[in-house]
């Protein structure tokens, strides 16, 4: 049975929504988890949640948590911290996947140095789920770890969310593009051409490879994996929040305004929860780590117990397809034609 | 009389729509205007808009127009075109500022080099509105005249944008900041950091600088003012217009899904309106070049009649505004603060 490590201290709205979301994932699948945070504060969320009896669920205890606002580089100081040990444990075999809605920063640091890169690979990027009008989501990756890429990483991730959008996802030829600002071969800035070169000359992708693509191909099902640095990942990955988010908001102060628009939404209500579970993160369960050798899901900081449970689906999904053991064994080969390049 | 030379064959809806938006705006603002183009082509669609006799409406008579999907270097080549006409007009002193719904790339390099340069301007920038939740739009540049930038660009587009939203949008101390992938200090890639250093250290626009701003920040009405460099400014901006359309097109698809729905949208209609105005390309008439000696306002290649007003408003009030003169002076001085650096 698959084992879950669970931070369940370290997230913005504490302990309740991981234990909820938890006990809605023991329903629907078979796995154990280790919960890490305060025995007494989780022995009494467990009660509440008939979970006190669960065989498959055990406390690991520790009262420190690191805090949001502190420095991802003395995550390695605060050894008794719930993130710490979580990874700690999953370093150790003791489980193979772990979940957190801990600091972002923190989870990636640790991760990185505790349980270690992929031979080969040579940064670990954060990959993340994208809504788009199809039936499966789009992966773009990197959304935050390297703020200033070389062209080689980008290949690194072109071929890590290759191979996870195929064992994952389950998309049997998944299209990579790089993000530019033009779907053109001359398009994009020096890092992109100079990735776009090597990823087009090297035929690594074979035609898998399907060249530039721009911010709308991210949501119009038209390529599976969206390769870009972490600085320009994270930017437009907030801006489509922000976009979605600002259009709610001018949506719900127009609504209010009158008695026929209110009566309108209402008659809209299971049109407005379709848009809300196509674009919600929760349905997603988070991002996650590329190049690390275990999979490590970093949930929201803001997860509810529908974000947990996705995020502990996530984690299964990553572990029980193996996709990981197959990236290993690609950068085995890839480190050889790098270093004959 | 502010003269205005519009470009009335680019765009790729044809004359149709530059006449229309011409007619309206001539409805609402004293000016006159140089339409150029096919003259027979040109005199059918006045006649139709009642504009044949207008003393404030003049053809330029050419019959090239520069393909959209011709490079944008050949553009000096084909000095007849309609827009290579409209840049000359401008750089001739006969006409004030122009407007083009036509190839951007050709706009923007017959601009730079026919019109010139600011001095003391290192690279004009793509400059453009945003939708904010609050009562004035947000201005972003550089959005894609250059993809790759150095520090000192981006410490220009802030002055410009500066400048610009002070004089134009009529903020009084616009904040300006740039987009990072975090508000804290430090954060930033390599570029923006060095941005920031020069920024802060220099104190050129004192506290109107208010460091490092998110993609949620160009939204939420906080920033007035937001720099980036030109590759990540395209994407940005072509997220934020492809997530609007996402949820435009889910909402439709599953609105006509029932009668109730239907019957609920049409309530809704006048919050739908309101959206659009807010979110629509067309209501803030396209973007414009900063760091060229005279305004140049690039619609969008799509325009509708409404976009075309809206750019000759755009245009009208760079030039009578003299915010062109102004950057001009305040890089009269920015350059002797540079070379003493």
């Amino acid at each position: 049975m698959t084992i879950v490590a669970i931070d369940a201290m370290g997230g913005d709205n504490g302990v309740a929504p991981v234990v909820e979301g938890l006990k809605e994932a023991l329903n629907n699948k078979e796995f154990k988890a280790f919960l890490v945070g305060d025995e007494g504060i989780l022995k009494s969320f467990l009660d509440k949640n008939n979970l006190s009896n669960s065989k498959r669920v055990e406390i690991i205890h520790t009262t420190d948590v690191f805090p949001m606002n502190e420095k991802a580089t003395n995550a390695h100081k605060r050894k008794d911290s719930s993130i710490f040990r979580v990874i700690e444990i999953v370093k150790d075999g003791i489980a193979n996947t772990c979940v957190s809605a801990g600091h972002s920063g923190a989870t990636m640091s640790l991760a990185t140095t505790q349980i270690g890169r992929i031979n080969g690979v040579l940064r670990p990027a954060i990959c993340t789920y994208m809504p788009t009008i199809g039936s499966n989501p789009s992966l773009i990756l990197d959304v935050g770890a390297n703020t200033d890429c070389k062209p080689e990483y980008l290949v690194d991730f072109a071929l890590m969310g290759y191979y996870y959008s195929n064992f994952v996802v389950g998309i049997e030829a998944p299209r990579v593009g790089i993000l530019s600002n033009g779907e053109e071969d001359c398009k994009g800035n020096e890092l992109t051409k100079e990735a776009f070169r090597i990823l087009k000359e090297s035929d690594i992708l074979g035609k898998s490879f399907i060249g530039n693509v721009e911010s709308s191909d991210i949501f119009n099902a038209s390529t599976d994996v969206i390769v870009c640095d972490g600085f320009v990942g994270n930017l437009v990955l907030k801006a489509s929040e922000a976009v979605a988010g600002t259009i709610s908001k001018i949506l719900k102060n127009e609504i209010k305004r009158s008695f026929y628009r209110i009566m309108g939404a209402f008659l809209l209500k299971d049109v407005f929860r379709a848009l809300k579970n196509k674009v919600d993160y929760a349905e997603y369960g988070g991002a996650f780590l590329l190049g690390i050798k275990k999979p490590v899901i970093i949930s929201h900081g803001k997860s509810n117990a529908r974000a947990i449970e996705c995020a502990i689906y996530q984690a299964l999904k990553a572990h029980d397809s193996k996709v990981y053991d197959k990236i290993s064994d690609v950068f085995a080969n890839f480190k050889n034609l790098k270093d004959t390049k």
